[in-house]
């Protein structure tokens, strides 16, 4: 059925249906050598993650009338790495997260050395999986995929906003010692968000667009779009951790608070976080207003992740 | 200077300055922010490590008629790649090493959570550096080298070379539980070996002579040589950690037996893992018999890392 003629949640369905069918194939099976870590992989991968960034891989793809079969080895990279990201996050010298989607975290399941290593062997493997793209859309496509990706979880994007995100902790300390931070707590929570969260949404889009072959000017919009709604993602996220429902979250709620994270609630509070949030969504479904009818999944994807309860 | 006009000597100082000064090009200064990521990332690459992956990429090129310079993001993004393994390695979850080429370990001195981010940024900085290869050679022969070097380097290569090395040392448990291993220790430690050290240098030779467009049986040839080569060289490393000198090994010797590791020593003896090794790389030695004079530069590397005492 054309993208056109479904509404969101049906999208969201059948797509994710495509998603976690390709995670599996993907994957490794459980009874391979060595065992432990392609359950732990597993585990991790299967856990009730929302699906958000191979859905913004296979909308940017179908926006710029690519088939969503040809996209479908990069939205099964890009959620191998938001996994791998997390599993390293959750580490006790890290977050210290016991608990994530409603059960233990990878380390308290399997132990912290498997742990490390499933994220690293996740990592690779979302290389392994860019480059077979490849044999559907051709090389010089996909490697600029595989750069941009790369390039987005970097110190310039996702590692690097974990690092201000241990930075901007209260009473941390670093053996090296840390440079005083001059940064006012407004600037520095954007950046936090915008590197740890927004720049792989960006280049989720952004990376089915360019599989697509979508032109320069679309490719503009929907990067715009990208970090926009990336970055109203986690204040939404942020805004969950201090009044959501701990059942529906899935993870322990007021942890951010208990280890002083620099948030968007702690830094402007929870109705200013709302306001902000919602003004980067219209920003983003204004950024691809010129795409009319061919945008509708993606703005409805923008509202609906804005309202999401979980 | 043509590469059979060099000694082994003179090559491996040419091609590692070369080799240092793309290295410095491609990190991101230490006064970059967040600068406590950039300067752990640069502490572990310029910490006096032998560059042999960086070398087997250049040499794998220019025995196939390629020019230094073209490999040279590859052979930065395969040290790269080598370095953060040693980091995650050393954490105290897993090989719990607090020195590393004679100073402290990255944990020991940025602290735990800082190790485990760099160890993802150089990862992702490796297949950022891989991709711009294609600026010089071309997004196809670029893409197959960045699809190689991810398999190398997942569960069936370098983490699952680490996952078993872990499974292999008597007395560590795990939350999950471990299979027994109904795996004879020969045959064990082969494996780990093979994975943990011969996939990836196996990969550096072939990256070097696919980005020269070797023809498939040169390629075939040349990973005949890098797996031997490769699980040669982790065997040297084995007797030195039993048997070297700790000021020129630049680690804490004798810690494989103190962790009741599975090694070369252990299952087979000094004597016959001294024999062992030099078989593989008479076997590495045949492979690229064929190559006549042009193979020379691989055949004297070969030999000097039998011969090595570092």
């Amino acid at each position: 059925m054309p993208v056109t003629d479904l509404t969101l949640q049906q999208y969201l369905e059948t797509r994710g249906r495509l998603v976690d069918e390709a995670l599996d194939r993907s994957l490794p099976p459980e009874s391979q050598p060595p065992e432990i870590i392609h359950r732990a992989m597993r585990y991790c991968v299967f856990a009730g993650g929302k699906r958000l960034r191979p859905m913004l891989v296979l909308a940017g793809s179908e926006t710029c009338g690519g088939n969503p079969t040809q996209a479908l080895p990069v939205a099964c990279a890009v959620e191998l790495i938001h996994t791998y990201s997390l599993i390293h996050d959750d580490l006790p010298a890290m977050d210290n997260s016991d608990m994530r989607h409603g059960r233990p975290a990878c380390h308290v399941a399997f132990g912290d050395a498997i742990a490390v290593l499933a994220g690293d062997a996740l990592h690779a493997l979302a290389f392994a999986l860019i480059a077979s793209a490849a044999d559907a859309v051709g090389a010089e496509r996909t490697l600029l995929v595989s750069r941009l990706i790369a390039e987005s979880i970097g110190t310039d994007g996702m590692v690097g906003g974990q690092v201000l995100d241990l930075l901007g902790e209260e009473g941390r300390t670093f053996p090296a010692g840390r440079a005083p931070s001059r940064i006012p707590r407004a600037d520095m929570v954007r950046e936090i968000h915008l590197r740890k969260t927004g720049r792989l949404i960006r280049a989720s889009v952004l990376s089915g667009a360019m599989l697509a072959g979508a032109d320069d000017r679309t490719v503009t919009a929907l990067g715009r779009y990208g970090e926009r709604v990336g970055v109203a993602f986690q204040i939404v996220d942020d805004i969950l951790d201090v009044i959501g429902e701990e059942s529906a979250v899935g993870k322990r709620l007021g942890s951010d608070a208990a280890r002083s994270k620099l948030t968007y609630p702690i830094a402007f509070g929870i109705e200013r976080s709302r306001q902000i949030a919602a003004a980067l969504t219209g920003e983003g479904e204004a950024a691809i207003a010129d795409l009319g009818p061919r945008g509708r999944i993606l703005r409805e994807l923008a509202e609906y992740l804005l309202a999401r309860e979980r």
